[in-house]
This record gives C-alpha cells, structure tokens and sequence, in this order.
C-alpha cells in the first residue's frame, strides 16, 4: 500500500451530511486505488453491462466528490478500449444526507461532465449523473440496478448515538475508561448499522456487483485501543477542562456521545459473513499520520477535526463556546503530534454479491 | 377539460431553473390529470413493470414539484390493488436546470416520502427519489431506462435566443410589428430543439414507454397572433416608454428577445411526427384566464410573469430598473384584465414509444 502524503479526510455528520469537507485537501491521493481498480476491472470484465450504474455513499460536496467516480470511469474506458469493446453508458448516483449541498455539486458538474468527455477522447459513451438524498441505512435504489458501489471515510458514522450511555460521562466516545456496558452498547449500534446497510446494498446491487468500502477503524480487538479514540479522548480533555473553569455545564458534557465506531477488520469480516450476502474479495488496513505534512503544528488535524466535530458540538453545546474549543484542541494536538506518532487506521474491505 | 380555478405557472428559465416557482399557487389543479391519468394506466397496464421509473422534467423548486409524481403514483397504487398484483418499486428523476434549487427539494423529501407511505398504505413498494441536473435538450438518462416521463410549463422554453432577432427592435418577442424573418427564426429554433428533446427521450424510454407534455402554445396557426404574444407585447410596450423616458437605453432594449416559442398544436404535432419515434395517443388544447381570481386586479399575473420574466430582464438590462418595470407592467396588465378577455393557451401532448 503507497504511502499516503495527504490525508483525505471526509469527516462531518449529524443532519446534514456524512462527509462534511470543510478542509479540502489539494490533491488526493486514495489509499484504496488499487483495491477499487481491481474490483471495478473485475466487475466491467465479468458483467460487461451497457450502462454501467455507479453509486457513491457519503459522496460529500467539494472538489474531491466527482474524483473516485472520473477514475472508476477511467479504468473502464481503458479496458474497453484494451478489449475493443463498444463504450457502456455510465449513470452515477451521487448520494448523501438531505442536508448536504448538492447544488454546488450540480453547478459543478457542466464543467466537469465537459472535462471527463476530453478526457476520455472519441467512442466513450455518455455519463449520466444524479444526485439521491438520504441515509445509507435504509433502502436508497431500486432492486438490483446498482454494478458498483463506493463509500470512503462515511461508514464509520452511526445512524444515531447508540443508547445507554449514561455512564460514559467523562468521555465523549469509547475509551480507556468507558464501562464495558459502553463498549457493548457501541458495538451493538454498529452491528446494527452496519448489517442493515450490508442488507439494502444487496437488494439493490446486481449478481457480482462490485462494492468497496473505506472506514476509519483500528488494528487492535480492543475497541477503546488509542489508534482510534486518542483524538476524542484530548477533545474530552478540553471539554472537562471548561467544565472545571465553568464555561461548559458539567450535565451537558455528562450527555454528550459521537455517533461513531471504527471497527476492527474481524468485526467488518464477522458482520459481512453474518449477513451473507458477500463474499469477501479483500480486506486491508492502513494507515495516515496525523500530521500529513511536516511542521504544520497540527493545524491540518485540528482543521479535520473541527469539520468532523463542530457540527455535533454546535448542536449540542451551541454556538458560544466553538472558538474556545477549537483553540484548546489545537494547541493540545499540536503537542502531541510533536511528541508521539500518531495515526489514524483504514478499514478497507472489497466485496463481492453473492446469488 | 375542467375548468381551471388556479393558475399553475411554472415561469423562469434562463440559467437558473426552467420552472422559477415564486408564486406558488396554494392548490394546483392541473387541467392534464385525465390525460396523465389515462397514460400512467395504459403504461402500467401494458408493461407491468417491477420498477417503474418515472421522470419529471422542468420540475422547478417547490410546493408543486412533487405534486404531479404523487398522483402518478397513487394511480398506479389503485390499479396494482384492483388487479392484485404485487407493487412495483418507484424510482422518480426531478430534473431542472442545475441552477435549481434541488437542496430544497431534497430537504422537504424525507415528510413527503412519510405522508406518501401513509396514503399509499400497507402493500406499497418503495418509492426512490434522484435530482438530475441539466438541460432536457440534450441525454439526461441511460438508454431505454424510463418509462413515463412528465414535462410541465417547461417546454416553450427554448435552448436560447434564436439568432437573427436583429430586425425585432421594439419587440421582445413575436409580435404584430415583428418582420416574417423573425418569425422563421423563432419557428425554426423551436423546431431544432423540440425535435432534439425527443429524439434524446426515444432513446432514453422503453417500448410503449409513455410521455405527457404541457406547454404554454396557442391556438391559432399565426405565431404572432394575440392569444401568445399580447403578454410580452403588453411588457414590451412598458420597456419602449422607459426608452423613450430615457431610462433603459435604447440599443439594449433593441436586442432583447425572449427564448420562448408557443406553438400551436398542430407545430407540436408536425414535429411529433417527423421525428417519428413516437404516437401520438392525444393532442389537446385548453385555456386559463389570466386572472383566476375575480377581482384580484392583474396582481396574480403580474407576480406569474414576473417569476418568468424578472431573470431574464436582470441579466439583460441589470436590476436598477426592475422595480419599476413591474409596477408600470402590472399596473397595464390591471387596465387589461378588466377590460378584456385574456388567456393562456395550453398545448397538451400524449405520446407513446414506439419500436
């Protein structure tokens, strides 16, 4: 797996949308290039349809959201020109929570249908774009129209904050310190989620259609391992912090919970078996420094994860406490990044629809 | 035909929507539902698909953009149950210019999907919404992938101002005064772009695949005759005073025409059959008075016309002068209404998809 010089962090949620980009990365490099590359070469091969159906889950709206799907459709013109095949149609579905700013990706693309068309060059067919608000965790297409199905960086995100957290109060994700009643209540939220997606994707998929899936997760068994809960534990830091100065009500912090799980690859594996409706292609880790340039002092990280946490902060906190917030965050992650190294952990897993 | 209480005006065009719904009738009543009625049964009849798709073209932004889909569907709901069939899964397409606003569309679709599942009832298949930016005059949808397509109000909208208006000086659209060229530019650009909307939705549509249109038209063979063009005469005539008032300049108001062609049926028929991809199951024609209200002084109208008219007046002549076009034009629209017998003609086209 290439070394990753930038991070592609889609991060975001809540009500408005899976992959909130507010730090857009100028170029980015996919981890998954060559895993996503082999199954949409397998699938074009094995299936040949005439109109290709491509959906991307958590699509976001910014400069990266048309990227993976102009390389998928890349990898397909070259094949087809290497096989002296007609061109398929394409048809992409663009999809992400009702609240993500899909006119600017609409506005966006006449210039970049226009591009993609230069660059493919003479005798590839059409592609054909749609936008489809609404959560992966239900039912979002038609019986088997999809051949192939992306998601980077939005499956780590939960339907809602799992229940019975009363005790996690201190901490505002999985921890060292969680009770083991937390632990389970995040797993169990996740097994739940990530079932019913597995589920819906394979009504709608057809036979031997191709889905490849990135999920922020961890290495270890242990779901309150550092490799994933580290970032939310100094964020929690902060937040005690302004509770003993009195800037946060101590209740407030008690109830607050990110809707989130970053799973193991065997808990990927066990929910994908436990489903049925997959076969396993591939499924890989990997990781990304915090810190993806030399010497920014933790500004990149601290801009992620203000893109990822302020929307869940804002809605349960307010507005008034943000810039403080993110100050502390900065600075506290900005020291560490200069002490240890620290990485966030990729899941990626490849599948295959079975019969 | 029913008589008509409400006037359903989807106006506005230019880069930004083909259907600029800001004045939004409370209730829409649309004179084509028996035609709309007939063909969704005979589609659903003839093809009984497992998925029917469905795509609306011009569907503007608002309360009424998913009116016209929610009565498609509960008409196909009625006839599954009377026959006892299983329920087909519904995909719909919203398409519109990709400067509509589909954020707004995709928020208010969550309520709308709950009430549609209500009033549908136990047995319903899923309904699946998609927005689809871009022009109808050129592919918007994989090849034979629709079955019944809708375009309301949307069609008299050309791609753009025909070439060769030059002699149209005091005019902004056809007119009495307007010399025979301008008329045959006019003709031939409705030509040119009607015959290429439906050669892309022949290829776009299933066998019996069926396809109903309303278009703002005429009845008269006279492509300058009263019934279509006195609106914008009347509009016309308020700019030419401004002129000479010396509050619009004179040489951009000698070039400004609006793209717009209201055919007569039996224009809209000639295309039909040149084209020859399709049947025509029924050609109608039928009238709204421009003011549905008694005794609401030309406001309506005036608001409906603005909505059509105000962006295109914007990007030609700025918005310095807007204010006080609309109070001359309503007040003229006013002084008409009582005097005089005005309305809207409608063309209705209902086709079918031949081999």
């Amino acid at each position: 797996m290439e070394i990753v010089k930038l991070l592609h962090m889609n991060g975001g949620m809540g009500d408005t949308s899976y992959a909130n980009n507010s730090l857009v990365q100028q170029k980015v490099i996919t981890m998954t290039k060559p895993i996503t590359e082999d199954a949409i070469t397998q699938l074009y091969c094995s299936t040949l349809p005439k109109s290709l159906v491509i959906a991307d889950l958590g699509c976001s709206s910014g400069p990266n959201t048309l990227f993976v799907v102009s390389e998928l459709i890349k990898v397909v013109n070259q094949l087809r020109q290497k096989l002296r095949h007609q061109s398929p149609e394409y048809q992409v579905f663009l999809n992400d929570l009702p609240g993500n700013d899909f006119n600017t990706i609409f506005k966006s693309l006449p210039s970049f249908q226009k591009k993609m068309s230069s660059q493919l060059g003479d005798g590839a067919g059409p592609c054909f774009f749609a936008g489809v608000p609404g959560s992966f965790y239900g039912r979002l297409f038609p019986s088997k129209t999809l051949h192939f199905v992306h998601s980077s960086y939005s499956l780590q995100w939960l339907s809602k904050v799992p229940e019975q957290l009363e005790s996690n109060k201190e901490n505002i994700y999985m921890a060292r310190t969680s009770p083991p009643s937390v632990l389970r209540a995040y797993h169990t939220q996740f097994q739940q989620d990530f079932s019913m997606f597995l589920k819906c994707r394979a009504e709608e998929m057809v036979l031997s259609g191709r889905m490849v899936l990135t999920l922020l997760g961890r290495r270890s068994e242990d779901p309150s391992s550092k490799e994933c809960c580290y970032i939310w534990e100094l964020l929690a830091t902060v937040l005690n912090e302004m509770v003993s100065e009195g800037l946060i009500e101590e209740e407030k912090m008690d109830s607050f919970n990110i809707p989130q799980y970053t799973p193991s690859p065997s808990e990927v594996k066990s929910e994908v078996l436990k489903e049925g409706s997959f076969s396993i292609d591939c499924l890989e880790v990997s990781e990304v420094n915090w810190s993806v340039y030399n010497n920014d002092g933790g500004y990149n990280v601290a801009q992620c994860m203000r893109a990822v946490a302020e929307p869940l902060l804002v809605s349960h906190f307010g507005e008034a406490i943000i810039e403080e917030v993110f100050s502390r965050y900065r600075e506290i992650l900005s020291d560490r990044i200069s002490k240890e190294n620290t990485r966030f952990v990729n899941v990626i897993v490849s599948l295959i629809k079975k019969e």
